[in-house]
């Protein structure tokens, strides 16, 4: 493979994650590092900002690389985001042409040779149609993707940039709550919801508060069929063991009908002016478990927390964050292009990883949920086996900086 | 005064804090340091423990002291908490005197002479209580109060043990979530619901992320009344500076006919039974702005999280906590009994704090709200006199020892 010389420009899409930051940080160390890429540019809120020329110039702003270590314990995308599809390279529409003759015109105007996009499937959608686009039109550009969110649902990967931070602040959060429920002798149940609305990953995680010797009572994945009926046995069984019931429920929660549980009868809720509205999975079986049991119920939503809690960051997620931008830039140089950055594990004692790359065909689109070795017979609980596979992901603590008792952020924009 | 030789007692009581049982080990650093304590024993469940006879050998279960830095960093009470007043001491009522024979027969039976009740403002009527009832009753014992809330709103104290490290989650918290939002470029608004039913410093320390260079556009504290109109005028002034507003607000928000504005028309909530519920502060804001505004709306509720996250516990405040248990007990020894303890600030610059005692019922019953300095004067944002005093209160990191990637917590019970 040639080799080709010229700038760069890396951009971040999607939700935010606590390791975000951190795989833009190993793009960044990759291309400082690396003399084939002269220039390494920053395009705010992805695709947006090089559709409107706004970006930076990552290569002048850590040329002091002490800064890399704030970027990657500083939650959400630097950069800034964006949710934006690009239209289909073959679209005879001229709007839809122009778009790309907009973003071609963008990058040679900068000698862009490398683009490096940090994001979930839009992102990877992205890289695919750039590609595509570039090989029909005389502009030699390569194109990685770079996969992050805290779902962990991606096919082709062990497991995605982000998950292992969400998942020990989700693990964390949940032992917390397990100390503070245990004070009173009065009975009591506790729902904690948490995110992932087609997999049960995060949610899975509650579990791995075994490892501390106590855990939720009952975990309910996305993965299988809810069903009231069950879930009150499943309560009035946990009650023989003691007075204080923990739960740990996915948001994704579904009825045998297909409806959320937040859309279920039992969480019909409207508000003053009669428009319904959803009350969010956890609430709905709040209400319907103080319906039931008549005890003191509390429901407790980890909510948009559990996405950036960049204080409480796994360490090993964040190297492997690290890492795997970093491997974008050297497989990019080596000639790779139009692929997705993967995680491979190989090896569980001791836990090791090795970046990789796959097709993004081969991956886009498609739901990668917890499987059925992970989840017990009842449909209730986590095995052995899932806390297995999700331990070493948790593991060590990325601790930011802290000035006057709060973590120091890098804003790039 | 003469010397009281004699055992000790310690119970725990009220809500949970990241910061009870640092007190608890200051307490039991007091006794096992102190020559006229025999054994020092933990009641389970306070009051309750002490009535069904329900207790541990606090001495001997720490009489390896290393432990004790891992109850400073366990949330919540290890031994367990109760929310049980006494009757009054003079109670004609056999049942009422039934409680206190029970309790003091429970005394002698373990030659009790020091009782030690860290909780609220239940515990420190309980610690009143019986000291009038061991006055009339022949029976020598030294009681003090040491208060614990995340409330912060208890007079005579120039802030309460537990409080600074509630505040540091939020303001670390909500600097995230700032971080979080800032990412795209659409409106949206993000409403923060903190807790503080009676008084607003907990959601004042929002306000702490100023020293970031980044804060919440508004904040508002149960000690003003809440106006919606205002609100939705003050929301159009932010949304000219940027697209995304971040608001904290208090739980305990009011409106001018004195209703909550969980209870407001804005809210009201019911579920499918028709049994109206109250749908919380920051969820009644959401619909309410929603509505106003068309835009994209969420509220993130901390929820107990705020009072129980040890792992990102303030190092003043556990430092504080511990230092003020232990005064508590060599205050006992040396005569005190019947009072509260406090912390006195004595310096600004450097902060510096000393533990103090005060009177029981010059502190009762009245709740220490924001005092009018530390409020702006359109009532939605914080003064730097207010930033001022708080600050020193999350200073430093209190971190648990992790194993496996999890906080490791002390069980008592």
């Amino acid at each position: 493979m040639a080799i080709l010389k010229g700038n760069a420009i890396v951009g971040q899409s999607g939700g935010p994650t606590a390791a975000i930051n951190a795989t833009l940080s190993g793009v960044i160390r990759g291309a400082l590092a690396d003399e084939t890429i002269g220039t390494l540019y920053g395009a705010y809120n992805g695709v947006e900002g090089m559709l409107a020329g706004t970006y930076c110039n990552l290569s002048e702003i850590f040329s002091d690389p002490g800064k890399l270590s704030t970027l990657e314990t500083t939650p959400a995308a630097a950069l800034g985001s964006c949710r934006r599809k690009l239209p289909s390279p073959d679209s005879a529409d001229p709007a839809d042409a122009a778009v790309y003759t907009a973003l071609f015109a963008f990058f040679r105007s900068l000698d862009i040779r490398y683009f490096f996009y940090i994001g979930g499937n839009d992102s990877m959608d992205t890289v695919a149609k750039l590609t595509a686009y570039a090989a029909g039109h005389d502009y030699e550009i390569r194109v990685m993707g770079v996969p992050k969110t805290i779902d962990n649902d991606v096919m082709g990967t062990d497991h995605t940039p982000g998950f292992g931070s969400a998942a020990k602040y989700i693990a964390a959060s949940v032992g917390e709550i397990l100390r503070d429920c245990a004070v009173y002798t009065t009975k009591a149940v506790t729902i904690v919801e948490i995110m992932g609305r087609d997999a049960g990953w995060l949610t899975a995680s509650a579990a791995l508060t075994r490892v501390t010797g106590s855990e939720p009572d009952l975990v309910y994945l996305p993965e299988r069929v809810f069903d009231f009926d069950r879930f009150f046995a499943d309560i009035a069984v946990a009650f023989k063991r003691h007075p204080n019931v923990v739960i740990a429920v996915s948001e994704g929660l579904r009825l045998a009908d297909g409806r959320y549980v937040g859309e279920s009868a039992q969480s019909g809720a409207s508000d003053a002016f009669g428009h319904k509205y959803l009350s969010g999975t956890g609430k709905a079986l709040e209400i319907a478990v103080k319906e039931k049991f008549g005890c003191k119920v509390r429901s407790v939503e980890l909510n948009i927390l559990q996405r950036c809690a960049s204080h409480l960051a796994s360490a090993t997620d964040i190297g492997e964050s690290v890492a795997v931008g970093r491997a974008a830039v050297e497989a990019a140089v080596s000639g790779v292009s139009g692929k997705m950055m993967t995680i491979r594990r190989v090896s569980d004692q001791p836990y090791r990883t090795e970046p990789g790359f796959e097709e993004i065909d081969k991956i886009a689109n498609r739901v990668r949920v917890v499987p059925d070795a992970f989840i017990n017979e009842a449909g209730n609980g986590i095995t052995d086996e899932g806390v297995a596979y999700l331990l070493p992901l948790i593991r060590g603590e990325s601790y930011p900086v802290y000035r006057d008792g709060l973590p120091v952020h890098l804003l790039l924009k």
